[in-house]
């Protein structure tokens, strides 16, 4: 801290109001003390964190969509077992896919010193996540990138997965494949629907956007995707749900429907195989991606400083009926 | 603070140290003022919660079995909802059905001063609470109650549930029905099973113990008991799973059994409804669960300090098709 005083020009007791986030500092005056921070490199530097914390709270924060869902449970025990390797804690709380909420929750545990954060995003902006950093609390993101900020992501084969999906299908001779997918702010569903149209061009498929639907998945939204390209002269043979929620309501609204299109759901979930037919998805480790975050996570925390990196977990097609009927 | 140190002849100093739980007080001083404490009733008094903690910490603290399973990230969401509305986040620990890990998580939480506790508890001892609970930080055991101690417990109606479906498979013509439940050591395992024999004493079949297994439901065990229970001369031809891990396990294992047993599952699930058999269930609302205790905590914490109580929520059968298979 005395390189970034004398960089700045101005007292050790001053650096530390600016890393503290204090009052009663010059907004030019912490400007000059953040630029000289940044141009020493004294992001997630552990002196900035010590001077900052004193010591370690013994945990760290996590913020997913919704701790409910089956997929973020997953997730969330894939983190504390990591988490509790390293003797820590984890606090917990859901975005409801709300930016907004996103930064109070997280800001409220940065607040409490969480050690470190994992999160998966709900929104795009994260500049109110640079001070935290630079006072060195890393983040991790998980599931979904950072929207304008550089930092530590880990993902899986979004992309990929789509890709799957669509040469899986048209393999077995399906030319009109929907895919329902979650709100395209939503990053992996942009992902999935990017992996789709790639998916279309390989298999020599004309991209036809009445094909698509694009919601928030609910009981309602879903029914309705269904009536609308399940009928008339232009109907889909196939679809490709986007997430597990989206799976779960069109199995649902599907269940008195004849003929039954093709089905590939992206993510697994318990109880697929036993559903008649048993239904054929696009698979990732979840347990893996939670694991993957929280060992990078602790890395930082323990000092490890190589610029931002990103991991992309793969993806594999499980083949179990719903996927294999033929147009 | 001031009657407890008159009444125990010692120092206001020496009162906070022991309710502190500092070192440096003889343990019959400690034992004096611990007295004095109960004879004027300060457990769970804001007094001495303030002299312990200054302010909140915005935190409580929810154990439960596993994280990750799918009843139990259910009731971590309602608790979330409520500690949401009451501004205070919360931070989740998995005991993994260990006591001993059950004890240290929560003894952890208690050092990090959680304004309360949430508990489904692992162990049957629970001593270990009781400096805790009379330093002021309230505590509420749901789904099975506390071992050896008295305090608030929200539960659901394990027993009637088991009645109710024993009742309902004999009114389908079956006397041999078997109950699949997990270790009798668990609380809700053993109410069940008490259900069990009283539906069996309500519909006159006699109680015969080889129709019961009580184990940790993993593939194999469950695999293991429908080979010993669905086979011979007097094999069962009803099944009770005792929980929704039971079930899934359960259903994985008679996917290729013929003649199908009828089927009656403790807890709903997602999907029930679509699998072949739909799966008839004792339903309860596991959000209510969740949001009776977080409720009940919150009352705690501002104050309310009547006597521990004890809330029974009811349960229901849903009959979906596969407990309605005549003999």
């Amino acid at each position: 801290m005395n390189d970034v005083a004398r960089l700045a020009g101005v007292s050790i007791k001053t650096v530390s109001r600016v890393v503290n986030d204090e009052p009663a500092v010059h907004p030019e005056t912490a400007d000059r003390v953040l630029a000289a921070i940044d141009q020493l490199g004294f992001r997630r530097n552990l002196g900035a964190r010590n001077l900052r914390r004193g010591s370690t709270t013994g945990t760290i924060g996590l913020v997913v969509e919704d701790v409910g869902n089956p997929f973020y449970s997953e997730l969330n025990r894939a983190v504390e077992r990591i988490a509790t390797s390293f003797g820590r804690h984890v606090i917990t709380g859901s975005s409801e896919e709300n930016s907004e909420r996103e930064r109070e929750l997280t800001l409220e545990f940065c607040a409490r010193r969480v050690d470190g954060m994992l999160m998966v995003p709900a929104g795009a902006q994260h500049g109110y996540l640079v001070p935290e950093m630079r006072a060195g609390t890393p983040v991790v993101f998980l599931d979904r990138p950072p929207g304008d900020i550089r930092a530590d992501t880990v993902l899986v084969d979004n992309l990929g997965g789509t890709v799957a999906a669509v040469t899986h299908l048209a393999k077995h001779g399906h030319r009109r494949i929907a895919f329902i997918g979650d709100r395209p702010d939503i990053f992996t569903a942009a992902e999935r629907l990017r992996g789709y149209r790639e998916g279309c061009v390989r298999a020599g498929i004309r991209y036809d956007e009445r094909l698509i639907v694009l919601r928030t998945p609910t009981r309602e939204s879903v029914i309705d995707a269904v009536a609308r390209l399940l009928s008339g002269r232009n109907r889909a043979t196939a679809v490709i749900a986007g997430n597990n929620r989206v799976t779960v309501h069109l199995l649902r609204a599907l269940a008195h429907v004849t003929p039954r299109p093709a089905l590939v759901g992206f993510d697994d979930f318990e109880l697929a195989d036993l559903l008649d037919p048993p239904v054929t998805v696009i698979a990732h480790d979840v347990g893996r991606l939670g694991e993957a975050a929280a060992e990078l996570l602790f890395a930082r925390i323990h000092g490890e400083d190589s610029p931002p990196r990103k991991v992309v977990l793969p993806v594999r097609l499980i083949p179990r009926g719903s996927g294999e009927v033929a147009v």
